[in-house]
Parts: C-alpha cells; sequence; structure tokens
C-alpha cells in the first residue's frame, strides 16, 4: 500500500464550499458531510468504522510515526467522521473503539527512561495517544513497544514477537490507560 | 513544493548494501556516504548545511507536523547528515546551527494550558525539539505560536502577524531555550 500521505485539496472532489480561500479543515468537513472525499480516505473510514480494535504497527520515526502513517491520521481521522466541535475526546465520534500504537524502536530501553538521553518514552506517545486517538473518542490500550531493534539478535527478536502473540491472546480482556496526563508525566 | 514524504527503498540510487533485507535507514546510511541519495534529497540537506537558522512553519496536524513536513524530517534528517551513533543530541552534526518552530493552531490558547483539555502546548512540542531538532544538534529557539487561527478575526490575525515580524527583527540575539525534560513538563 501506497498512502498518500499530503494533505492538498485533490482530497476532495467536486467544488469547493469557498471558492476564494481554501481551508483544509474546512472543505474537508464539508466533503465528508457530501461524500465528497476521495475514494482512498473513504475507504479507510470504512475499515475504521467496522473495527473495535485498531492496531498501528509501524517503526519509531523521530519520535512520531513515519510519514505515509501521519498522513494516514492527517487525511482519514477528519472533522465530520472522527470527531466535530464539540465532539472530541471523550465524545469523539469514534467512542466505543479500542486503538494500540505498536512500534519497533532502533534505540535501547535504556535510552528512553526518565534519565535516558530520550527521555521516557511515555513523553513522546502523548501527541498521538492523547492528542489524536484519545481525541477521536479511542480508549487507548497500554503501548507495545519492541525496543532496541537495531542493536537486537535473532534471538532477542523472536522472544519479543512472542510476547507480543502471548498478549494478543487475551487481549480483549485489557483495560484502557488512563490517558491523562499523570500517565505520561509523572512517575 | 510537493516534497514526497514517504521514505521508501527509491531513496537510494544503485544496488542496495544488503539485497536481502532493506534496512531504511542502513540503506540510507550507506547511501548519504557514497552520494547516492535521490536528488530531492540532497538538494534539501544542501539547503540545511547553507543555513544558519532554520525556520519551520506549518498549520498544526494532530498536535504535530503534517506529513509532509514529517516526510522532511524523516528523509532529509538522515543517519550520516544530520546524526550519527555516537554523533546525536548536544553532538548532532547540525550543532552551531538554531532551529525555530513556527506554528498556527486551530484550537485556542485556553486549550493548550496545563489545566486545557489539550495539555499544556509545550507536551507536543518533545518530540519535535527535543527528540528531533535537538537530537540533530540544532540549538532551538522559542517556538512562535499563533493560537485559535480558526476562531480569529482579521485584526487578530494581523496583530500576530506584527508581533512575529517585530520577533524577527532582533532575533539574531536570541538565546534557545533549554531543551531539556524542565522546559516542557515542570512548571
Amino acid at each position: 500500500m501506497n498512502f498518500e500521505p499530503r494533505a492538498t485539496r485533490n482530497d476532495i472532489t467536486g467544488a469547493p464550499s469557498n471558492p476564494d480561500v481554501f481551508s483544509y479543515g474546512i472543505e474537508t468537513h464539508e466533503a465528508y458531510k457530501k461524500k465528497a472525499l476521495t475514494s482512498d480516505i473513504f475507504e479507510e473510514q470504512r475499515k475504521v468504522q467496522e473495527a473495535d480494535l485498531v492496531i498501528f504497527q509501524f517503526p519509531l520515526y523521530w519520535f512520531s510515526v513515519p510519514a505515509i502513517l501521519k498522513g494516514w491520521m492527517d487525511r482519514v481521522l477528519c472533522r465530520g467522521f472522527a470527531f466535530d466541535i464539540p465532539g472530541f475526546y471523550d465524545s469523539g465520534f469514534l467512542k466505543g473503539k479500542l486503538a494500540l500504537l505498536s512500534l519497533t524502536t532502533g534505540g535501547t530501553a535504556e535510552m528512553y527512561t526518565k534519565d535516558g538521553v530520550s527521555g521516557d518514552f511515555r513523553y513522546f506517545l502523548w501527541p498521538l495517544q492523547h492528542g489524536t486517538l484519545h481525541f477521536c473518542g479511542f480508549k487507548v490500550l497500554a503501548p507495545q513497544i519492541s525496543f532496541g531493534l537495531d542493536v537486537s539478535s535473532e534471538e532477542e527478536r523472536k522472544v519479543m514477537l512472542a510476547s507480543w502473540a502471548q498478549r494478543l491472546k487475551s487481549i480483549w480482556k485489557e483495560e484502557p490507560i488512563h490517558c491523562t496526563p499523570p500517565w505520561y508525566f509523572q512517575e
């Protein structure tokens, strides 16, 4: 899948509601209501709508998702579909659904501790888990982080995979995290 | 400019160093050393190399940069050019340069306070200012944030612009922020 990450006026079909000033947020909101978003966005929204749990699997790039996945968030989670104003955080339109970030890192777990060079891993999860997923109403399950892939052995990687497989067996019994500042910024 | 945000094997020219397993980080590092990255990446790296101060101007999308700019970070700030291991944070290869995030938000400043629904705006700056810019060695100037564009009047926008223009007059006299956890997570 070679998903288009760039949010542009090509994301709406037909004429914009304001021909003078193109506001991406306003125009995609209007297009969503008129079913005039491009088909690749519509198709992804359909998948999200059908899901009970959305797992985002990605390698950590610059302490966030790679651009192709950022573009999925920018384009798919549009106003009207995922939230409205008001209608966000606990009132987000995807409430009732679960989301989980499953990520791999190059850096070791020691780097991502409170006193490590990169700071607690929870710090960089804030914009994704709270600012994006929680904003849309998702309840967020604890992240699955496979640290230090750049320096791990084949055997260590197998252990990480087995641990993830084991967790998935009982994933439906898990309770969401409390997606509020203490989870991220306090001990 | 319609910059390609997706990090793919098309980013290297010629044969990969490991024909069996394609690791984007390893292959682009090797390609950088052999001057075998694609021309769009090379051209952006040349601009960064010539700059004393890089200003990133963007609308906040999901508490981060839009995907097109995330892709610029993913592809342009590659190992060998922007950092090495070791050779990051204060030893990052872009040390001696300044960077500044200038962003516009839809939400109001009140939403981005410690007790606001979105949390302190500094929280979402962590992955960008510390995890990306500081990682590459940049010293970071205080962000320029124009809040609440969705609800601002023409007059209020003019005031924001004038304030930014005024700041730029003496930007070279500014001291960088301390890009460490207290700036982000403590009062």
